[in-house]
């Protein structure tokens, strides 16, 4: 007998939770819009090759590819085997599968830019709210079908573009009710410790393992340092970079110190200085967080993360400026800095502080009884109007129980019944119950 | 060389296009939930087994299957290449294939309501706006993947269900100023012509030539018929049914003498007599079509369509009554009527009647001019003002010249934009342009 059931990793979201999940995208749609961003909407599935050796090998493992139609055709057949015999090498074929399913938001974004960049109005500036998908191992807060929530800018290598984004975080987690830090570090100041101990190649495994520092400690860091090459003195001048404390001035004087004698290092203090001037007066809630590094490699100057203060939860909020968007695409010498919103862990964080507005489920505000024919004809009418004066209101379809009635309002959290009966329609008077409180009033009809 | 491009059949929607589409969506939203109805949301991919064979041979054919992951891995390989094999022979193989993206809005909710019976408030009201996806061939207004917009009322048989959704139908379209005709009939009237003409294994071939007799005319309509097996008796009692004129009352008189006889026939006539009467106030739109078929085989009841009247179109809304929605899931006996609304359509529609509201692309409305650090400065702070007031505003990043300034300004279609000098900062004022009339104008910064 075959059981309905949802694919792993996939969610039904009921009304409460879908409206609550559209409090967050209408909050943080808001703000992207009072700051000029526009809305984009790509579809979700891209040519394959679009997406393949973006992600890195693991993120390339994880894309849902999609079967060709049509492989039983006699004219297909004989290509979709060789098409097979290729896959099960590992191979991509097109005679197999051309098509899959997006896999973030910035790979499409960066097709889109690259196939409209004669039409586009620079700097550009969107925002895209979709979902995206991938063949993760599903685990508690991890899903295979997930919305990313991202704005970027392209076409400016000005810094008020990251003072845009970290206000933007502000702006949203504020209004969302989340007190956050926003941790901003430079991926230059990485790439001059990454000089220092030995040359920019060790970039990534460095980077890598500062990234891991808050799940695995420092010692594991300078263990995964080890076994990626460093010796002693390089790891020991990571060791010293990672325990540079203090106020900012502070921090940004032993940078100076530790990694001012390197092109990368210095300049990317001196973007992290004039970024935290413009910011200053605008954001307190931005901190410099050295220990930021960014899982992703295609950042290369700032990058951003915001955390909740609060909750103990990961990020719920990453991006970064980026030199070259659109150069897997053909089209090189677009730079741009782009913002990401975790929904899913904003949710999660809302739900544990409790911050969502006591309205946000608010659905139908009054049930109209159903108590026959006649009685019903003056109830819908009535109905017709405050629906029309924008009050959600509707009229139990048969004329059962009043108790199976008062149920369905309870069940669906209603606040008001009302009741149209022989008294009433002969009164022209409606008997108003709020159900929460249990009062009962007879009103005329124009309330 | 790589040469991004979209795969057939899909769009990219811009900021102007998704404005207008996001306009139309609020817009049902609106009427939906001031009618009660509740969102739900339900994931892209389903089980494949979830989707298979409820959309008829041609439908199974169009469903848009994922490739397992790990094809390569040599613990799933000889099960892959058993499933393949399959694949080829047209059989659908979990060891190949085991998810599908959803086809429409329907099966996923039928799986929804068998999954959370035990749960669910009925009558259980639910709307549901999400994309959909078909391996269709492309063509104008075809495409591959596009969005359905629907609400069902499940768990009632009771007709106010159906006057709801037609009064639905009316609000939405009157709120987009589309003139419409909302054509009704009811299955059962289809039922008792196919027992008049051989017997009820008739219904899906009627069904199927009348539906196509918008397109073909009715002579190709009776060569169908008689293709399908029906004798010249009973070819002339169809056209005799489908050349049935006249008012409501007329009509209804012609169908009573043509097939009140038979069981199903009265009953469908009895059906429509009733929903007629309970509309009459409501709904001067409404209008009883016999010619109106609906291609689906699930309806069992009234069959609805929504037509525009003075754009040249196909129907841009359409649903009906059905018996047994989660029958093929395991949960039997849960009747439902559905309507939906064709959004790509009534995008066409409404941009050929001209009739999206002028503000609907309102997207940034002031841009500050970039004029050196002192004075954005002074243009930031007053920016963030303005955009706390819920005034999308931009300040240009780069102190670039103005022309270039001008021209973002243009191609943004921002109406604003606002010098902020020297003298204006001495002054405590600043300059207004409006880029519409060109009039510029020296203002307090109170404004």
């Amino acid at each position: 007998m075959f059981k309905p059931s949802l694919p792993q990793g996939t969610r039904d979201f009921g009304p409460e939770t879908v409206r609550k999940r559209n409090y967050i995208f209408q909050t943080i749609r808001t703000v992207f819009e009072l700051y000029g961003f526009e809305p984009l909407e790509t579809p979700a599935i891209e040519h394959l090759e679009t997406l393949m050796g973006k992600y890195g090998e693991e993120g390339d493992k994880l894309i849902f590819k999609i079967l060709n139609n049509g492989l039983s055709d006699p004219r297909n057949m004989a290509r979709a085997k060789q098409g097979f015999e290729n896959a099960l090498l590992g191979k991509n074929d097109k005679d197999l599968t051309e098509r899959a399913l997006r896999y973030d938001l910035t790979i499409p974004f960066a097709r889109y830019v690259a196939m409209n960049q004669g039409q586009l109005n620079f700097p550009f500036k969107r925002y895209q709210i979709q979902p995206v998908w991938r063949a993760d191992r599903p685990q508690r807060g991890r899903y295979r079908e997930f919305y990313q929530c991202d704005a970027d800018i392209v076409g400016s290598r000005a810094p008020a573009c990251e003072v845009e984004l970290v206000t933007i975080y502000a702006w949203v987690f504020d209004r969302l009710g989340i007190e956050v830090d926003i941790k901003i570090n430079n991926r230059k100041i990485l790439a001059g410790l990454a000089e220092c101990c030995g040359g920019l190649d060790r970039l990534v495994a460095i980077t890598g393992a500062i990234d891991r520092m808050d799940k695995i400690g420092l010692d594991k860091v300078k263990e995964d340092l080890a076994k990626s090459g460093l010796g002693p003195d390089q790891i020991a001048i990571v060791s010293n970079y990672l325990s540079i404390q203090g106020s900012l001035q502070e921090k940004l004087r032993a940078i100076d110190k530790l990694l001012g004698h390197t092109q990368l290092g210095k300049d990317g203090l001196s973007e992290l200085t004039l970024l935290f001037q413009l910011l200053q007066t605008e954001q307190s809630s931005a901190v410099l967080d050295l220990t930021l590094a960014r899982g992703l490699d295609y950042y290369t100057g700032t990058i951003v993360e915001a955390k909740a203060r609060s909750v103990q939860m990961g990020s719920i909020g990453g991006g970064g400026r980026y030199d070259d968007l659109t150069g897997t695409m053909g089209v090189a010498g677009i730079p741009g800095v782009g913002i990401s919103f975790g929904v899913d862990r904003i949710y999660d964080v809302m739900e544990s502080l409790n911050t969502f507005p006591s309205d946000v489920h608010a659905g139908t505000r009054i049930l109209f009884l159903n108590l026959g024919e006649a009685e019903s004809k003056a109830a819908f009418s009535l109905m017709q109007q405050l629906r029309k004066k924008g009050i959600a209101a509707e009229l139990f379809y048969e004329n059962v129980k009043l108790d199976k009635q008062f149920r369905y309002a309870n069940k669906k959290n209603i606040p008001f019944t009302v009741i149209i009966g022989t008294t009433e329609i002969q009164s022209n008077t409606v008997v108003v119950k709020d159900l929460r409180s249990g009062l009962q009033q007879a009103l005329s009809r124009e309330n």
